[in-house]
This record gives C-alpha cells, sequence and structure tokens, in this order.
C-alpha cells in the first residue's frame, strides 16, 4: 500500500498542471502534459514499452478483481479485433448492492470541495499517464485501433481529454464564491447583513455508457467531469472494449483510497453477453448523469428515457467534405487520403461524402475534372497504404462483423473507384485489416441521396458529384441539419465559396476545417483548444468540452443567515 | 425616431454596468444598479410617479401596435385581479409569418458579437427602468401585487435579475477566445500550427412563457439570457398578465431598431382566450430554447415534449420551515407572520409548511407548547395586517379565482388557527383581497401528510405538528425530494438540528435561509447574490442564475485553418 495522500501532497504536485490547463482553455493555445511519444516513458515511475507490453500480457486470462461491493459473478469474454482472446473477466454487479454502497462516500467527496477533487482526479489520470503502454495495448485490443493510435488517442489525447474537463469543472464550481457577506443600504436604518455559504453538490450517481472504438477517449471527459463534480461514477463499458475502462476504474478506486476517500465512488459495471445493462441502469432513479456514445438509436432511446437524469450524447453523424478548389492539390489529395484511412475510417470524425462538382476543381495543377479528382484521391489513398506495415499501422483491425458487412455491401450503392482490399497483419493472422472503399455517387439521383444522407459508419467514403458549389454547400446545409455532423471539410480558394461553407457551418452549428493539406487532419481535435462536436446538430447533444458540458453536472446549495 | 445608438456610445455608456455586474455575480455581494425607492425616479429621463401613472392610465383601452409582421387580429381581455378592465389589446401573430421573420435578423444579430449584444440588453434594461413607475402599475393590474412590491419586484428587482442573466451570457460566451494561434511542436520538424476562429452561436428562437404572478421577474431572466447569446425571443405572456411583457417587447424592438438591429429579434404570441398556443409554439421546429414559469403539469409535459427545444422551468414546489427552537422568538414570529402575508402567499417562495414539535419550542422568552408557537404566530400575523391600509399594502389582491376558491377549501383540512379575512381596498372596491389562513395540521396523521405534501398555491400555510425535530427533518426531506422546493427556512439553536437540516438542504438541492429575524425574508432573493431555486429538486429544473441557465442557450463553432 502506497503511503496516503494528502491535500497538501496533491496541491504541491498537481496544481501547477491544473493551473495551466485552465490557462490552456482559455488561451486555447497548444498544450498538454502528457508526451505523445512513446519513448518518453520508462523514468519517475511510468512504464516503458517493454514494461507495459509485459503488464497488459500479465493481465489476459486473468480475474480483475476491483473489490466491489455486491459482486455476483465475473464476466468476460473480449475477442481483439486482432483474433486474440483476451480472457479478463471482470466483476458482475448486484446494482441493488452496488448503487447504495456508491453513495455511502459521496458526502465526504462533496465536502472535500473542487480544488481537493479536482487534484485526486489529475492524480488518477497521472497514474493512467504512467501505465500508457500498458492501456496502449489494452485499447489496442478492444477497440482493433492500430498500436501507435492507440497508444496516443488512447493514451496522452484521451488523458489530455479527462485533464480538460477536470479543468472546466473546476473553473465552473469555483465561478461562486465558498462565502460571501451581503450588506445592503437601508437608507438611514441599518443596512440588513446576510452571511452566505455556497456549496457545489453533486447530482448523484454518473453513469458512463463506454463505447468500442475509442473507450478512453470518449469515456474519460464524462468520467472526469462528473467525478470532479462531486458525483460517483459507474462505468458501464462496451461489452467488446471492457478492459481499458476497468483499469481506469481500478486506478481510481486505488487512488481514491489512497486519499481518504471511499473507492466506491468510482465502480465498474460489466455485464453478461446480451444482458443490456444499460438501458435498466439509465433509468434508475439513482443514476442523475448518463454520458453516452453510440448509435442514435440508443442515444435517442437515452435522451427520451432516461428522464431522471442530465444526459449527453454523442451519436451517429454524416460528416462532408467539400472539395471546390485547391492552391495544393497533393496537399489535399494527401491530406484526404490519410483521413480516409486512418482506423479504417471509424471514427466518428471521418469524412464520409466528398462533394465534388461534376465540372471539376480548379487547382494549382491545372483543372482537375470530377473523374480525375477521384481517380486522384484513389491513387493517393493506395499509395499511402501500398505498403502492407504502413498499412497495418495506418488502418488498424475493423473493430467488428457490422463494419465488415457495410464495407463489403457499399461497392453495390454506385461505381467503385477504389476497391477495399484486404491485408495481412504480420503477427495477427485474424485480424480483419481493410483498406478504404470510395464509391462514387451521382448526387442528383435520389438513390444517392439516400446513400449519402445516411451513416455508412467504417472505412466507406462517397465521392458525390454535385451540380455546382452553390449545391454542394446546400447538400452540406440539409446534411448537417437532419443528420448531423462531428464535423466539416472544405477545399476552397475562392472567397466566396469559402464564407458559403462558413456560413452554413455557423448556422448548423458544426465545425469547419478549411483547406487541411498538411499534418493536421479534419477527423482528429486537440484538448485545451479545438471542440469535439458542437452539441448543436444532431450529431451530439454536447461538446467536449465547454462550460454547458460541466455546469449541469453539479448544483450550487446557498445557506444564508442574518450577519 | 431617436438618434441611432453606435456601438461606441454603448460601449461608453454600459460596459461599466456590465463590468459592475460582472464582478457582482463573482463576489456576490449586494449591488444594484436599478433603485428601489420610487422617488429615486424622474431625473434623467425616468418617469416620476406622476407621469408613470399617466403613461400607463393612456395604455388603458388602446390597441398596443408593436409593428409585428404577421399580425392576424387584435386580442386581449386583461382584468386587474383589482377590478379594472385594461382594455388593451395586444397583436395577434399567424405563427407560420411571424417565426420566419424572426430568424432574418439572427445572423446580423450573430455577428454583433457577445459586448454588443450585452451591451443593447442593458440599453433595454436601462429603458425599462426609466419606464418603471408606468411598469409597476402594469404588474400592480396584472399580477395583483400591491403597489410597492409591483415597483420593486416587478421594477429593479426584476430589471436586476435581466441584468444579472445578461451578464452571466456574456461571461459564459467569452470565456472561449475569438481566436486562437496554435502550434504543435514536432521536434525537428517544423510545428503543426494552425489558426482558429471561434463564435458563439444561437440556437435558434428562444420561447418565453410568462406567468401571472411574476411577469417581468419570472419572465426576464430567460428573455435576456437568450437574446444575450445571439437568439431571438418570442415573448408568450400569461393570458392574464401581457400588458408588463408586451411593454418589454416594444421597449426591446425600440432598441433593437435604433441599435441597427432587426426588431424581429424580440417579438410577443398574444392569445385569445382559451387558444393555448404555448403547446402548439412549444414545439415547433424553430423553437430551440423554451423558459417557463407555472405548474408542474405543463412544465413536465414541456420537457417531455418540446424534445427539439432546452427547456427551463420552474414549476411548483412545497415550501417548509422548520420551527425547532430560537433566540429570538418575537423577531421568529415577525419575520415569518411577513413571509405569510406577502402578496397573499402567492410567490413561489413562500414557507407552506411550518414543521413545529408537539412537544414545543425552546424560545429565548422560554418554552412554549406547539399551540402556544401557532397561537402566536397567528396573533403576529393578525397584528401585521390589523390595520387595513397595511394589510392592502401588504397582501395586494388575490391573483385568479383557483387561488381564491383553494384558500376557501383550505379550512376544511383541518383546525384553523388563524381564518382568512376580507378586507376592503378603499380604491378598488372589486378587489378580492384575502388574509392568510393557518391550519393546524398532526403530521403523524395520513390526511395531514396528503395535505402538506402538496402544493396549496396562495396564502395558506400549515402549521404541521411533527414528533422531534429527527421527524421534522426526516419530512422536510421527503418533501423537498417529492416535491420539491423553492426555499428552506429553519429556527434552531442547537448546531446539531441546524447541521441536520443544512444536511437535507445540499442533499436534497434545496436553498436554506437560516434564522430569519429582521428585514430579510426567506421568500426573497436578490438578483447578483442570492440563487433562486437549486434546479437540483423537482420544482425547477434551472436556477436563476448561474452557469448552466445560459451556457447551452448557445454552441462555439470553430473555423481552423493552417496558418
Amino acid at each position: 500500500m502506497a503511503a496516503a495522500l494528502t491535500a497538501d501532497q496533491l496541491i504541491a504536485q498537481h496544481r501547477p498542471t491544473l493551473d495551466q490547463a485552465l490557462e490552456a482553455i482559455r488561451t486555447r493555445a497548444y498544450w498538454s502534459p502528457h508526451p505523445e511519444h512513446p519513448k518518453a516513458y520508462g523514468e519517475h515511475g511510468s512504464l516503458d514499452a517493454a514494461a507495459g507490453k509485459a503488464a497488459f500480457d500479465a493481465l489476459l486470462g486473468t480475474r480483475l478483481d476491483l473489490d466491489q461491493p455486491g459482486t455476483d459473478d465475473w464476466v468476460g469474454g473480449e475477442v481483439s479485433p486482432y483474433g486474440v482472446e483476451l480472457g479478463v473477466t471482470y466483476p458482475h454487479a448486484d446494482v441493488d448492492v452496488l448503487l447504495p454502497a456508491m453513495r455511502a462516500g459521496q458526502r465526504a467527496w462533496r465536502d472535500a470541495g473542487p480544488e481537493l477533487r479536482a487534484l485526486v482526479c489529475v492524480e488518477i489520470l497521472k497514474r493512467i499517464s504512467d501505465r500508457t503502454h500498458e492501456f496502449a495495448h489494452a485499447v489496442m485490443h478492444t477497440s482493433g485501433q492500430a498500436f501507435m493510435m492507440a497508444f496516443q488517442a488512447g493514451g496522452p489525447h484521451a488523458q489530455d481529454r479527462g485533464l480538460e474537463a477536470v479543468a472546466y469543472a473546476y473553473a465552473e464550481q469555483v465561478r461562486t464564491p465558498g462565502t460571501a457577506e451581503w450588506t445592503k443600504p437601508q437608507g438611514k436604518r441599518d443596512p440588513l447583513a446576510l452571511t452566505k455559504e455556497f456549496t457545489p453538490v453533486p447530482r448523484g450517481i454518473a453513469l458512463l455508457i463506454g463505447c468500442n472504438t475509442f473507450p478512453t477517449w470518449n469515456g474519460y471527459p464524462g468520467l472526469f467531469a462528473s467525478l470532479a463534480t462531486g458525483n460517483a461514477v459507474l462505468v458501464k463499458p462496451h461489452p467488446r472494449a471492457v478492459l481499458p475502462l476497468a483499469l481506469t476504474v481500478q486506478v481510481a478506486r486505488q487512488v481514491l483510497t489512497e486519499a481518504g476517500f471511499d473507492p466506491n465512488l468510482v465502480a465498474l459495471a460489466a455485464e453478461r453477453g446480451g444482458e443490456g445493462i444499460a438501458k435498466t441502469l439509465a433509468v434508475r432513479p439513482e443514476i442523475r448523469i448518463i454520458d453516452y456514445t453510440g448509435s442514435t438509436a440508443f442515444g435517442d432511446w437515452l435522451e427520451a428515457n432516461a428522464r431522471q437524469a442530465q444526459v449527453y450524447t454523442e451519436k451517429a453523424g454524416v460528416n462532408t467534405v467539400v472539395v471546390e478548389s485547391t492552391g495544393d492539390y497533393q496537399g489535399m489529395l494527401s491530406n484526404l487520403a490519410f483521413s480516409l484511412s486512418l482506423y479504417s475510417g471509424q471514427m466518428c470524425t471521418t469524412p464520409q461524402n466528398l462533394l465534388i462538382p461534376r465540372g471539376g476543381v480548379a487547382t494549382d495543377d491545372g483543372h482537375k475534372s470530377y473523374d480525375e479528382v477521384v481517380a486522384d484521391l484513389a491513387r493517393a489513398v493506395d499509395g499511402l497504404l501500398g505498403d502492407d506495415a504502413r498499412a497495418n499501422a495506418l488502418l488498424g483491425a475493423i473493430v467488428n462483423p457490422d463494419v465488415k458487412a457495410r464495407l463489403e455491401a457499399a461497392a453495390d450503392l454506385g461505381e467503385v473507384a477504389l476497391a477495399s482490399r484486404e491485408i495481412a497483419h504480420p503477427d495477427f493472422p485474424d485480424a480483419v485489416v481493410r483498406t478504404p472503399v470510395i464509391v462514387k455517387l451521382d448526387g442528383a439521383k435520389p438513390d444517392a441521396e439516400a446513400a449519402c444522407m445516411s451513416e455508412c459508419f467504417g472505412p466507406v467514403s462517397f465521392a458525390v458529384a454535385v451540380d455546382s458549389a452553390t449545391d454542394a454547400v446546400e447538400l452540406l446545409r440539409r446534411t448537417i441539419r437532419e443528420k448531423g455532423a462531428m464535423t466539416v471539410g472544405a477545399y476552397t480558394t475562392d472567397p466566396e465559396v469559402e464564407q458559403a461553407v462558413a456560413e452554413v457551418c455557423l448556422d448548423e452549428a458544426a465545425q469547419l476545417s478549411l483547406n487541411l493539406t498538411g499534418g493536421v487532419y479534419v477527423n482528429q481535435t486537440a484538448a485545451f483548444s479545438d471542440f469535439h462536436g458542437s452539441g448543436g446538430n444532431p450529431a451530439a447533444n454536447s461538446a467536449l468540452c465547454d462550460g454547458a458540458f460541466v455546469a449541469n453536472r453539479f448544483r450550487v446549495v446557498e445557506v444564508r443567515r442574518e450577519a
């Protein structure tokens, strides 16, 4: 057992980090305390590559006992998209025992106040950061992300998003002072004078419903926003991606214990296959906050049915890139090829519809017809993924059979400009690795519109021929308004087109990346600076991260008395 | 037509006020720019008492033409609770014309940015403030409040709440900078560099559904929070309390026009008797925000059905005062008597249940039995209202026949400790003025519990005999949890009881006033300092005013490009 963590220690160690995070969300300049390079780990208590891999290997086939109350069974069954059976089992909870136990420690956690709660959260993130190599393997073998992406997106980038949520939560809670003296003049009479105490109080127990593709990145904002605002958090991972969040819960419980709090403030709700426990938990009266990433259908169900809770959802959307003109044709092609390939297009931010005027596109390399643009893009993707090692490093594995089925069906939707192909993985023969398909659609045809107006999650994109830039802008507007979008991209050298696209994004509340041709991609956002989603279109009802994401996770109770 | 208002003028005139409001919500010390004393008006362009009365009188029997598009009829029919027919008619809107017209000016309003929007709102409030005497009569003759209360609560206090919302809205929008330069080091390679623009964008059209009792005080927070965050606002007043909000809309349209914006950013939706237009408007797709004060039934309906909108509701609650012991018996009685009498108990913050141990209460004047406490309180109310002139000045008129019917039925619920009596009004013979009734209930009896566990809005309070302080605390907890509470009061000299009551309020998110014996009352809150409601119990899903009240009325759209 490590030495107990005192408030003084936590302040000394982590207050500077919290202050830097607070400054970063104010300036939105680049900042991260979590190294992106795998070689940066191995000192100051962090696991290096070999130790991280060993730690992960040691987990395989074991029971991950979190010492939770009400554990009535052990469940598991994750199979890596790379073909490996993880064989880890997790506590299955009797929620009638677990939920009351989670409430027991809430008073002390509330009384700890915003600063100490924030610093305990930073310590949890620090311990997770130290084990980034171990988490990377856990994320890789649940999401199917390639190792480097699992390392970065599942490690430092997820930790950044968690810390960002802690900073927002802290800032929101300290906007109101702890106490105030209120003195109101009464003319010649004595003034009225009151002493007021203000206490941020939690809503209750928060439920985090994790997703398959980004268990940590999409999970940490809600988890840490709720915990930092005084709530207990029950973590219900996706059945295919339990391990990264189970390890997170383990770390959180350790840190809470060491800091003198009840470990049951964070608990895991793993489930049996087909149990569908999220639906049961979501409407329990104890659950007052829900964070969810996943399908529109279940997200809508939660919003409609979990009326006792504040519900934060990230659902499906249809992401568009308008390709109207460019001053860097090769840069555009490379940038788009990377965006379409990364993690086999299995990001909620991956572009799906590329809207290209059928009359072609003006470029620095001369005018390019619609067919030329599509063919050149196909070649760019082919070139990027021509080497199998590089393809494997970029693509990762197909996360589940549904995505594979959609990929295979996509070829029937139109003329295939780039066919998907299988890639063999040198280390994991059972891994399902596929390159993206690009399908040509004529935007003027109704069936094409039906195809491009619904989300086809996975390595599928549509090169949609449109009549004009105006037509593209109008289709973009309709797509965002009706289907939602996590991202929008546009390539144009025409200020009027740029303005028109920007106006649509402002009107429909979508995040826009313009003319990206270098090493930043439309599907990537950086914590502390970029917003992930807007919360203002159907793809998500909240953004990561802003004031609205944290402000309603707690309430402020005032006690006033005469001074 | 007044001279056009420039941004520079607005900054020079109102930026200091905005800055003071921002400082006030941070420190929560006493502050108000709006004078409470009627005699403070009459200079610098404001109407004095005579001019305000004349302006109100001149409105009677007229058509209030707001020059709104889509006006297809003129409707009215307000009858003052003091018996006067106002005879004012208002535009009835064809919403299929009005709503699109309201969207036309949104882009320019969005592009104006948070500061200019805030200062336009401050100018609107300033013009309303100048007409406080006129508004006071409008509030008096729709709500039934006595003149002085209508003047203060409907005037400066409502304006304070509006300004508070403007300050919160402004602060929230400028938390994210307008632009950011983001530069991410890449080791030996060139850094990645992006330029980012962040724009607060409105959700769409906001709907304010006003209430009968506090049209301005309860209406201004939502109206100004929505307008300051870039939304257009459609004001749907209570059919019995149109005039104060119609005048507000008129002022807002004038100021918007003078500042170069589209007046249709604020519009009125008056309705015919029984038209029930709120239900139709609430589910229109253009309506993205709703603020509502009123019955739990309709508030719940809005929350369940207006799914396309952010819904902020203040509904019914059951307010409790625990009377356990006191060091100032007379002060307590006077304070409670005033709280029960003010505006005939027709405040959402008026105490309903007084929980008193059946074994009595320790006081500075010796031990008092339950019966003595109730009798002494009845005497205190009687004394306070013994003089008809003072009674009229405190009580105001009964706002509608439902309240009168509830008051009359209350005497059957238990032993009447203080009977209600009629008071004649010297100026308005038809005014329905009634003193409050106090009914004794035995908390141990099921029918008593049923009575005290439902809201009996109006001049009715229950002196509930409980077994002990512990029993009182437990009933308090149950009442807040099941029925909600806008306010809780407690009188106790016992630190343990105080602690227990405070714990309940922290657990159940209710605002607590302790041992008030002077000139501050449990049913009053001050803008910039006190929260009205908590948003954490069933009485309201939001508090006035905090970050959560404004943060989701807009979204931030980011446009990023390579630097």
